[in-house]
């Protein structure tokens, strides 16, 4: 994994996904559509090294299949995904799922890295027949451990 | 901190916060008010341990304000908080930002552990002065590592 600066990342913007979803009362079909990524750049990848996109709802319960990956794709700027994935579940019960989306990088050792996810809460989830689509920001993992207990003295400074 | 089953988390459902969000493009300022908390034993705290949210607006230029926490407070079924945290920042800027809300267990050793979390894409935060109010699922961390590396068999199975 190259990593170009800290600088560079932040000039950079961050890499998005785009998702649509739809949930069917008839027969309590919840679907999701992993559509593109865009500004993938902004993931460092090597121009060589294949990603994809792996779908969480979460919490899950084990019996229930939560859990989906796509094919891998080469790093292009742009990268067209168009998969499907579908669960059935109530809509109660999908209100209070969390939705984890993560770009992951399909290393040759079989270890599956996260390079830049996003979490969508369900709670407001629709139950309109209708495909709703958005761009979501994908947070980089790198970002995450900048949140460290010797940050702690900010506590309530924030306005 | 003392874990139920997974049963019993799974039933109680999750917790869940409510925030507000304004953009005001006069002063290129972004606010956010931290409402309130519910269903707050699905964090299985214990009834005197102090919890408190820990709000982040990434990725962080470290010259910029971007991390604020709230008081602490005891765990009661709905925690009302009703701070606010707010930073000047470019709508352009915001809009390439994510939002990582946690509940946080303030524990006496002065360790900061997150129990559960919401993150928030802002890439279509609107330019409304209005405030927007929303509750979120808050996803508990012990679910995270559910997603292990064993469960790659499931690839692109989920339809």
């Amino acid at each position: 994994l190259l990593l170009s600066s800290y600088e560079e990342r932040l000039t950079s913007g961050c890499s998005q996904v785009q998702l649509g979803f739809r949930y069917e009362s008839r027969d309590q079909r919840f679907t999701v559509y992993i559509m593109q990524l865009s500004n993938c750049s902004a993931l460092c990848l090597p121009a060589d090294q294949k990603m994809y996109v792996r779908l969480a709802v979460l919490p899950s319960v084990q019996a229930m299949r939560c859990l989906f990956r796509t094919r891998s794709s080469l790093p292009q700027e742009v990268v067209e995904i168009n998969e499907v994935f579908g669960m059935q579940i109530s809509h109660g019960a999908l209100r209070q799922k969390t939705l984890r989306v993560d770009v992951c990088d399909g290393s040759t050792s079989g270890l599956e890295e996260c390079l830049a996810g996003a979490q969508i809460s369900l709670a407001d989830i629709s139950c309109s027949e209708d495909r709703c689509t958005k761009w979501y920001n994908l947070l980089s993992r790198l970002y995450m451990p900048e949140i460290s207990n010797k940050d702690r003295g900010s506590r309530a400074t924030g306005d």
